[in-house]
Parts: structure tokens; sequence; C-alpha cells
């Protein structure tokens, strides 16, 4: 029997007719805040099938979401987009609490960029329930708000020892999430993850999955994952919680990415067999294969100790760090014990030293591992040094390759998983960088307002080239996609506002601004005026901003006139500012300090901050910050090279009373700069390892920089008058 | 000649070909995102008129505005609403930086509720500049946002001397701003404000106009108040800056409503003559009459000192504060001289102290005022008590009548200025307060999202009663309009949601909860999950939440789990928690703390806590929070009554470290509370005499309360176990 339905109410009725064998048909269109509940039961050999009239043009849009629940169910070719969930699950396999799925089936959708505008808010796309379901040849891209892509939940009997097949489906672009909360898939939680949960996870493709460091979290026991590709994604596969897991045949390409990683191993008889990892540049919890100290008597929430792991046949090329008792500190004080790494093969071509061993080893046996010449072997016992070469399998993956190497590295048999072979057919694939410059010039004359209409019609990746002589302004430029505005000429352009704000990003903006002259002279006079803002409402897509070659002048009328003024939940991709002059400003440049819950949210990933000149600015320069203790985010990072700061950070509305300040920064390099006559250079530095590094910084009069711990290296530091 | 055009090309063309005597109609309809620039030349005998086919038909939405220059032009008949303006002025008399209107004229128009969503976005609905031109007759009312309603610019010398004549225009409700820039009217800046302005504003009716403790703010020389009412406005006619001036003729009627002030002096030959205050409540800089002192050689934003003032021939009714040397501190030490307070008459009926004097007031001669019998004399000399009766006049008001007053107290010839006499004819006038329980009752019982349901489709002021039972809801519930939420029977009904947050005020929106019981045990487990909260943008209209006899428990799912959390830029009217029991929550109970910038700006105007017990509370119970020193605000106002707290305040997140924290609290009475086994009370008091009373407080154990100065009573502290 065969119904073709075309609204809710329809639908609702057809689903309470439908007996085993049934489909039911949804129209072709738009669904708009259609909230679908599939609650029927087939059987194995008939089950009641939710389709698409045609794949790929029934569109769930607005406030829409699909609750499955019953027995053999199977929906497919439904696309969410353009809108969000009003619950919090855009697929749920339940109906409600206590009344799941099982042996149902969701093949063939899409959820392309359905984020909740509230990018602090918490949903899942698809959330596993019940069990022997499986999710399958489905494609999921664009996550920018909290919560996981894919969870598996667990949250009572009905929902363990499961046996969920998850296979073929096409994870794509997670962007930086800036805090917890942005894996793309998590099995279980740390409350039940000493339960089975018993998933098998197959063939998946992850790319650009960049969310959080954890890529998939796996918190219960007796998973599989198992031929997935993970390409390009920040972060790892995580055994965060429960042991018996198994990790096999997996590709790792990093192509040399920042933060790209392999796999974490915490627990108990958690494996990682077989699997390739290339050109992975994660360092600390992001290594290519990272192997954690534990806690004993561990919390269930915290870390347990590795014991009976198992680390063989895998084969690494160009991955710059394994790390062996990783998190080790006086809580994590559990080495691995009963734990095998062998037959694993580690080739660099550049890098010498791959291992780094932050507590007693001797727990891990090692044998049959093969390194190549130049690189150092961990130990002299289970280590052998040959000379490899690279050569390229049939897959185009390049492998390392040795007479001497025996039983040792991995051996892939099945097919690789791809773009091709996982998702769907019928659904265009998009690429959702921000690109500047990539499209059309568009040239203007000075003129009231100008500058405001060539923004105002301009598109995508526009170049706006402003023609010698003054732009104001008495409307606020609204950035609300990738431009670049830029001076005919370096610095004969200058542009002035009557607003309280010249700039402001607006969610999926993003600036680019070169060679112009701004001055804050026509601005109004009143506390709180800002040259650059991001949107005051939560961002969802991840910003860029970037000066080079301005001169940025007379931000002065009143207090508090800052140069950049962002707003809590929005996030910056990167924000340059390179080779520009900043004179007489009442307030900040760079206040990047809006998420002071502590949650570990912060608000920009790359900051730089490039031969600038900065003089009698009254708030800081720089306030970078990240609060309280969360470990899985990368950033901020900050390189802060080849700046002059003058008379600078003084004024006393600058509560925090210095000129450059790093709170819970994750990297930073601060070389070649000077500071005269300004407020101190004050860290607060957390305790997850960063990367704080001072080399020729001159201060006068001297003052020394505050900071509340010793971890951060200080090399050259002067006092000159110049 | 007469021309209808019905879009903007069209007009521009229209007043490109105008010749003096045309008249300009804009068609009837909804001009959407519309920018009219009228820069055209009449002549005194034959202006350009540009007005509405019909009046009122006539509406400028969306992204709209209107500037007017060059000469003899008449504007009437528009109305603008349902949008707000993309510069910084809804009618601007220039077209740009210098050019200017001159004998132009603005009549019969409104602006409605016209606001930027930005509650801190600035904006004048009314820009005068140049010279001779009048507004009258025109209707503003709903200005929400930040920024002045109607201002004189006085930028150059062709805005200055401008005989700019302001009348018959009805000022209508302008809500609490709850910051700086809620003046409904200013004449000049303190930069020009020893320049004349020599402005006419007379005749009009202000109704409501509660935006700040400055009704109007005088800030130039030679400016004429004549003949005004002012009814039920908080805050006072100030001569803020700028030499003078004269108030004549005025009506101040308070109606016994907080802060209802009169006129308030600074500055050198001021003069307020043959006024009339009517139950005026207002303290501190809100008197009925403000005499300040000021400092020696005032820096011009400052306050110069009074000199030559002439306050005669006023009479005051049941007003309870006359101010002289107001303001008198360390810096404003130069009391007034050259000054009279002579022929008026000070009756009231039930206060028998109505003056506070603050410094020398010698430089004050007194003459020939009259008092009624009760009422204590200033002087013994220059005041003369007198039996008095109040006898209604023919317009209404209750004058003071005595054979006894010669020569005293204020005759008024001319027409009062009414809601009648002022404004437009053709536009209705609506009240624009939020009310609860003026709407429907709408009966519901317990299950998934049934609550959800008669939210979504209660209509403002609907009454929802939930019979017994459990009410889950998995979308967050959305109060858009005043809404009651009660149980039938107290207590039976529980409320429980599986968001990160229950209720979300929206803007418009008012919540009161009768009864119910809450419950976090549903809630997601994530940090950072609330109960109630405000809009996450920007609420330009105030709110109110009221809680009553409702039991709230078990906020416990993960940490930082608030029961209200409330986001920038929104303002509540008032917060009131009464008869409520508050049991395991691990975040705040209220952290009214979000505008940190510290520029006067605060969260909640009035906030109740009375007869409530809070037990295990992880966070605050109250953060009440102002910062900065500006002056022109009434709140925050705390009454804290009858409270028990027991074992609160104490987690680790809690960053401030108490459980009750007021910073920068205008007024407080905390009285009969019993603190036990909880984080200590905290002040941070400002420095403009807030009055905050404590009285038979119980902390065990025994701890003092924190303070940051001595500024407030303490009556019976104790320190028992119980
Ligand atoms: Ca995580
Ligand atoms: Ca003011």
């Amino acid at each position: 029997n065969q119904i073709l339905v075309s609204d809710v109410n329809e639908l609702n009725q057809a689903i309470k007719d439908a007996k085993p064998g049934d489909k039911i048909v949804l129209k072709n269109g738009n669904w708009k805040d259609a909230e679908l509940l599939i609650n029927a039961k087939g059987t194995p050999e008939d089950p009641i099938i939710i389709t698409a009239q045609e794949k790929g043009k029934v569109f769930l849009t607005g406030l829409s979401n699909l609750r499955i629940s019953g027995e053999y169910v199977e929906v497919s070719g439904l696309v969410f987009k353009d809108g969000y969930t009003p619950t919090s699950e855009v697929i749920s396999f339940r109906e409600k609490k206590g009344v799941y799925a099982n042996h149902c089936r969701l093949t063939e959708c899409v959820i392309d960029n359905f984020n909740n505008p509230e990018r602090e808010n918490t949903e899942l796309w698809v959330a596993l329930y019940g069990k022997n379901n499986r999710v399958d040849h489905c494609y999921f891209t664009g996550k920018r708000s909290n919560g996981v892509t894919f969870a598996i939940r667990m949250v009572d009997e009905a929902c363990r020892n499961n046996n969920h097949q998850i296979d073929h489906n096409y994870f794509g672009y997670r962007q930086n999430l800036g805090s917890n909360g942005g894996e793309t898939m998590r099995l279980g939680t740390s409350h039940y993850s000493l339960s089975t949960c018993g998933a098998n996870v197959e063939a998946n493709y992850f790319e650009y999955c960049d969310g959080e460091h954890e890529i998939i979290s796996n918190k219960s026991c007796g998973n599989t994952f198992k031929n997935n590709t993970f390409f390009k994604c920040r972060g790892t596969l995580t055994f965060r919680h429960g042991h018996d897991n198994t990790a096999e045949g997996n590709f790792f390409i990093g192509n040399g990415k920042d933060h790209t990683g392999g796999i974490r191993i915490i627990n108990e008889r958690n494996k990682a067999i077989n699997n390739y990892f290339y050109n992975l540049k994660g360092y600390r919890f992001r290594g290519a294969l990272v192997i954690m100290n534990g806690i004993y008597n561990s919390p269930i929430n915290r870390y347990n100790q590795v014991i009976g792991g198992v680390f063989s046949n895998n084969t690494f090329v160009n991955c710059d760090h394994v790390q062996l008792c990783a998190g080790s500190d006086s809580e994590r004080t559990a080495p691995p014990i009963d734990s095998k790494i062998e037959n694993n093969v580690f080739y660099h071509d550049s890098k010498d030293n791959i291992f780094t061993v932050y507590d007693d080893i001797s727990g891990i046996s090692f044998s049959n591992n093969y390194i190549n010449t130049g690189v150092k072997p961990l130990l002299k016992d289970g280590f052998t040094v040959v000379d490899m070469k690279l050569v390229e399998n049939e897959s185009g993956f390049l492998f390392p390759v040795s007479d001497q190497i025996k039983n040792a590295g991995c051996s892939l048999s099945s097919p690789v998983a791809t773009k091709e072979n996982t998702g769907v057919t019928w659904y265009p694939i998009v690429n959702e960088e921000l690109t500047f410059d990539n499209g059309k010039v568009i040239k203007i004359e000075p003129g009231l307002n100008s500058l405001f209409d060539a923004v105002e019609s301009s598109e995508p990746g526009d170049i706006i080239i402003l023609a010698k002589g003054e732009y104001v302004n008495s409307k606020v430029l609204s950035i609300k996609h990738p431009l670049t505005i830029k001076s005919e000429k370096e610095k004969e352009a200058s542009i002035l506002s009557e607003k309280n704000n010249m700039f402001q990003i607006e969610n999926g903006g993003a600036l680019k601004l070169i060679g112009v002259k701004i001055s804050g002279s026509e601005s109004p006079d009143m506390a709180g005026n800002s040259i650059i803002s991001t949107s005051k409402y939560s961002m969802n897509r991840n910003y860029k901003l970037i000066v080079e070659n301005c001169d940025i002048e007379d931000l002065t009328v009143n207090h508090s006139f800052d140069f950049l003024r962002i707003y809590k939940s929005t996030f910056a991709d990167s924000i340059v500012f390179r080779n520009c002059n900043f004179l007489n400003v009442s307030g900040n440049i760079a206040s990047l300090d809006k998420e002071t819950d502590d949650l570990g949210i912060y608000n920009a990933e790359y900051v730089v901050y490039e031969n600038c000149t900065f003089k009698n600015i009254g708030g800081v320069i720089l306030n970078l910050y990240r609060g309280g203790t969360d470990e899985s985010t990368f950033g901020p990072i900050l390189k802060f090279v080849n700046n002059k700061v003058f008379n600078s950070g003084k004024n006393k509305r600058n509560k925090i009373g210095c000129s450059l300040y790093l709170h819970g920064v994750q990297w930073a390099k601060i070389d070649s700069c000077n500071f005269i006559d300004s407020a101190p250079i004050k860290l607060n530095l957390s305790k997850d390892e960063p990367i704080i590094k001072f080399s020729n910084i001159n201060i006068y009069p001297k003052v020394s920089i505050i900071s509340n711990s010793n971890e951060f290296s200080l090399i050259n530091l002067t006092h000159k008058k110049q």
C-alpha cells in the first residue's frame, strides 16, 4: 500500500492506519515547522517505509524535527535545512522518555546547517535510542551550534547492548566550536560508561570535523570503529570512557593541518589495530596516538587507568606526535599497564623525535616496531630502525616500504570510506569556508554614504576600492558576507562614521580592510563607541577580521571608544592586525573576553598582531580570555610580533590595568616587541600545558611581566629607553 | 500646485521641481524603508508644504527617516512606526553636516515606538538644527532605546540663538531606561552650554516620561519653559548647564508616584516662577525644587554655582522634598548665592519636614513664603505658618487657600496643557504598560508539551490554569506577552523541561507563576541550565517577573544551573519572589549583573524577595549590580524581607563568594532575614547617597557584613544558631 501525504495531519493519519509493508510518501516541497512523529510497527519482512516523493525534494525547514519510534520503520530521502529543531534533537529514535525505536532504519537523509541561531544552545542532530537501529548513507554537514552531531543515548536498559549500526554516512564540515560540546559523535555518557553499548561504526567518512578535540567521544563499552576515514579533522577518536572498544582499519589523514590527531586511549582493553595515520600535526592530547595516564580509583567521570591496551599493526607516516602517559600530573598518576605496542611502523621524513613520554612506560611492552632511519627510536628494545621508502598504494595513500619490515604496519583490505561511497548521491556538497576576494571589484567615489551603499549592494567575496577622499557614513556598515574594502592608493581614503559603530560584522560576515585610514572624528559624542563590532546577537558562523596597512586614529570623542568591540556568543576563526598604526584611542584595541562564565568557551581561535604601532591607547592593546578548566579546545592561539606599544593601557577605566592580558591562552608567541611607558603585561596561565613563549621583549620603564605561574618562557627581556 | 507622489523617487523629483507655495502630497499607505530628504526653499508667504494624502494614513515603517533642510518648508501628517531609523536621527532638521533647515515647521506628525531593537543604540527622534524652526502639535510616544526623544542641536553658530518654537506637542510614555540617555528633551550639550539657544518650549504635555531623572535636560542659555504640564513623570526639569533660563507657569503633577520631581537648578540667573507642584514624591535630585551646590571654577561639564536664582510665586501641594544645596560633597562646595526664594506657598497634609538643607543657605534670601500649619518652616524669617484649605480650581487642581496668604503662590491664567489640546487628534493613544490577568482563563491537563501548546496559543493577559500532575516540555516556553501560569490547587502541578531553559521571556513578555512546583530533574545533563531566562538579545521593552507561592527544586543535574538567568541589554521593571521555597540549586537564584561596562546601566529597577526560603543554593541568592558613577537613574531598588537562607553561596564557582551582593544599589531594605551556614553578605556602595537599611538580621556562624563603606544602617544584628 502506498500513500502520498502532503501535510503533517495527513501523515499522522497515514501512520495511524499503516500496516506492515505500507509505504508512506511525503509530497515534494517545503515542509515548514513540521514536527514529524513516526510511531509505527512493521515486521522484519515488511517494514513500514516513510520516504520522499523524490529523494532530496522534501525539505523540512523552520522549526522542524523527526521522531521515530516503534519497530521496523525505515525513513529515507528527507532533507533538513533552513531552520532548527524546537526540541533538543532533530532526529530522535524515540517518541518520548521510555518510548523508543527498535529495528528501525534511517537511510539517505540529509541534515544541512540546521542550527539554532544561538551558538550555545545545545541540540543533537541525531539521537539514537532503543536497540538494533541502523543509520546509513546519510549526509550531515554544517553543525555550528553546541551539541554533538550524532549521539547514541544509553539512558536506560532498553538502550544498552544495542547493536546499533552506523555505516556509510558522510559527516561533513563542522566548524571549530571554541568550546566543549563540538563532538561529531558520542556513544554514551560518563554516567553509563561501564555499560555495554555494542554499536558498530563502520565505513563512515569524516571531513573537516573540527568542532573540538574529540571527533568521536566514546563513553561506553564494546563498540567497534572500523574502516572509517577521518579527513583533515582536528582532534582524535577518543576512547574517553568505557572498556573493550576497538578501532580497526581506520584512516586518519591530516595532510599537515593544525591539530589533526589520531586515536586517544584511556580505560581498559581498548584496542587500536591496523590503522593508518598520515601527516597528523596535533600535539598534546591530539597526537597521532595518545595513551593517557589514569587516576587510581578514578571517579566515573575522570580517567581510568589504561590496562590491557593493544596498539598493533598501525602505520604512522609523517605524524609529529606519539604521546605516552599523556596528561600525567598530580591527579593522573596511574601509568598504562599490561599493554602492548607492537608491529607498528613509524615513518617521518623531517622530525627526528616523535615520541613523548610523560611517566613510567614499563607497563607497556614494545616489540617488532619499525622506525625509519633518522627518527630516534623510543627505546632500544622493541624498535628497529630501517631504511624505508614511501610508496603510493592503489588508493593513493603513501605507505612506508622496506624489505626489513616483517609482519608490521597496517594492511587494509576493505575499500576505504570516501566522499563517493558514503552519504547520498543526490545532494550537493558545498564548501562552507568564508573566502575573501573571489568576487567582483567595485570602485567608488567619496561622499555621504557612498561606502554604505556599496556595502549594501555587495556580494560575497567582493572587493570595494575607494578612490582618494573622505567616506562619511551616517549608517552602520553591515558586513553580511566576506568583503574586502581597500584604498586605491594606500592611505588616501579615509572612512568616518556618524554612528556609534562603523562596521558591524553580522552572522556569515568577514571583513578585510586594506590600506585605509579610519578616524573617529565624526563619531557621536557618547561613551562606548566602536569602529568594528561583531553582531550583538549570537553568531553561529565563525567570522574573520583582517586589517592590514591601515592608520587608525582619533577614537577619542568620549571615553571607552574601542577599535574592535565583540559580543558574547561570537567566535572569530581569525583576527589579524598587520602593519597598522593605532593612534589616540580612548578605549580598547581588542578585548576578546566576553565569555566570563568560565566554561571553557572563548571568543577567537587565531589572533595575529604583527608590525603594528600603538600609541596613546587608553584601554588594552589585547585582552585574550579563555576561562575555566575545560580541555576540549585548541585555542586561543596568539602571534604577537614586531609590535611597538607607547603610553598605553593606563586609562583608569581599564579595569584589568594592563596593556596585554592573556588568560588561559593555549599557545602564544610574543616576539620582538617594545612596551614603552605602558601598563604591564599580565598572564593568567591555565594548567593544561599552554605553550607561551616571550622573546626579545623591551619594557621601559622596567616592570615585570605579571603572571600567576612561571610556566612560560622568556628570552631576552630588556628595559631600554630606546 | 499640488502633486501626489507615491514613492521616494517621485517625491525626490517633486521636491526638485518644487516652487514656493507648492504642496507635495504623500500617497496613503505604508512607506517602508523610506528615507525622505526634503531640501527645498519656500518663502514666508508661500512655504512649500509636504503632507499626507490623509493625516495619519501615511506610515513610515522599517528603516525610515526624514531630513528637512532649506527654508520655509512645512511637513505634516506623517506617522513613523514599526521600524527605526538607519541613521542616528528619525526626523532631522538638516541634510548633513552644515546644511540646515531654517524657518521650517514640523506639525501634526507622530512617532510611535519607532525604536532600534538594540536598547543601547543611541538615536534621537527629533533633532532640531538651524534657526527659527517650529515643532508643534506632534505626538511622540514609546521611546524605548537609548537617546533623547527631542533634542536641540547647537553644533555650530548657525544653530545658536535659534529662536526655535516647540509647542503643543504631546510627549507620551517613555519607559525607565535604567541608564543615562533617557531624557525626553535636551537643549544643547555641555560643550556649547554657555551659548544662547533661545528656544521657547511652551504648552507641551509630558506624560509618563520616566526615562531617567532628567525629563528635560537644559544645557544652554536663554531658554523659556512655559505652561507645560508634566503628568506623572519621574525626574525633573533640569537646568543642568547654561544661564538665564526661565521655567514659568508649568504644572508638575506627581499624583504620589515614586520619583516624581519638579525643577532642579544649577548655574546662574535661572528662574522658577509661578509654577504648580502637586504630590511629588521624589527625593535627592528629584525633589519638587532642588537647588544644587556647585563647584568653584567648575569645568564646563560639571556644576556651576547657583548665582542670582529666582524662585518665586510657586505653589507646592503635598510634595515631599525641597532640597537646598543638594549634591553638597567634597567637590560640590559652592552654595547658592544672590538668590531669592520668595512668595511661595508650601502645603503638605501629612509630612512635617519637607525641607532638606545640605550646606550654607545664607546666600539665599527668603521672604513672604507660606507654610500650612503642621509643617516645619525652614527658617523663622521669610516663612509664615498659616492655616490653609485645599480648594479645587476650575481646572480640577487643588490649591491651598487662606486669607492670610498675600501675593504668594502661583496664579495661572493660560489654559493648562492637556492630552486634549496637544498632539494630534487623529491618532489613538495606547496604554503601554504590561498588564497581567486581564485576558481569558485557559485550563489545561498534564502531558508532554500541553503547557507549551497553551503558551503558544495564549494572548496578552491570559491565565493558564494547570490541573494536578506533571507538565513536561521538550521545547522552551517562550513568553511573548504578559502571561500568568497558575496551579489549580496550590503546588499540585509540576513543571519540568527537557531543554536547557524552561521559560524564556521575550521582548514584550512578562511572566507570573503562581503556586506551581518547578523541578530541574528532567533538564539535560549539561552545565549552565536555567529555569527562567530573558531573551539573549536586547529587549527594548522592560519586563516583569513575579513568582509567588512556588516550590523550586532539584536544579542540580550539572553545575551552574540557575533559577533566573538574565542577559545584557535587558531591563526588568520588577522582579518579585514571594512565599517561595528554593531547594537544591547548583547555580544562582538571580544574578542581575550583566552590565559590567560600568556606564551606570543596570538590569532591574524593583527587586522584591519576601517570605522565601533558600536551601543548598550553590551560587548567589541575589547579585544586584549597578556599576559606575552615573547619577541619572533611580534604581536598583531592593526589598529583601523575611527570608531564610541556609547553606548557600558556597560553591567554588560562585566567583563573588557571597550569598547576597549589592553593588551600587540605590535603595534597599533588608529586614528580618536569617543567613545560616552561608557565604557572607557583601556591599559595594556608590557615592551618590544610597539608602541601604539592614534590620533584624541573624547570621550564623558569626561573620560580618562586608562593605566598602559604612554608609548603611544596621539595626539588631544577631548570630544565633536558631
Ligand atoms: Ca568533548
Ligand atoms: Ca541625563
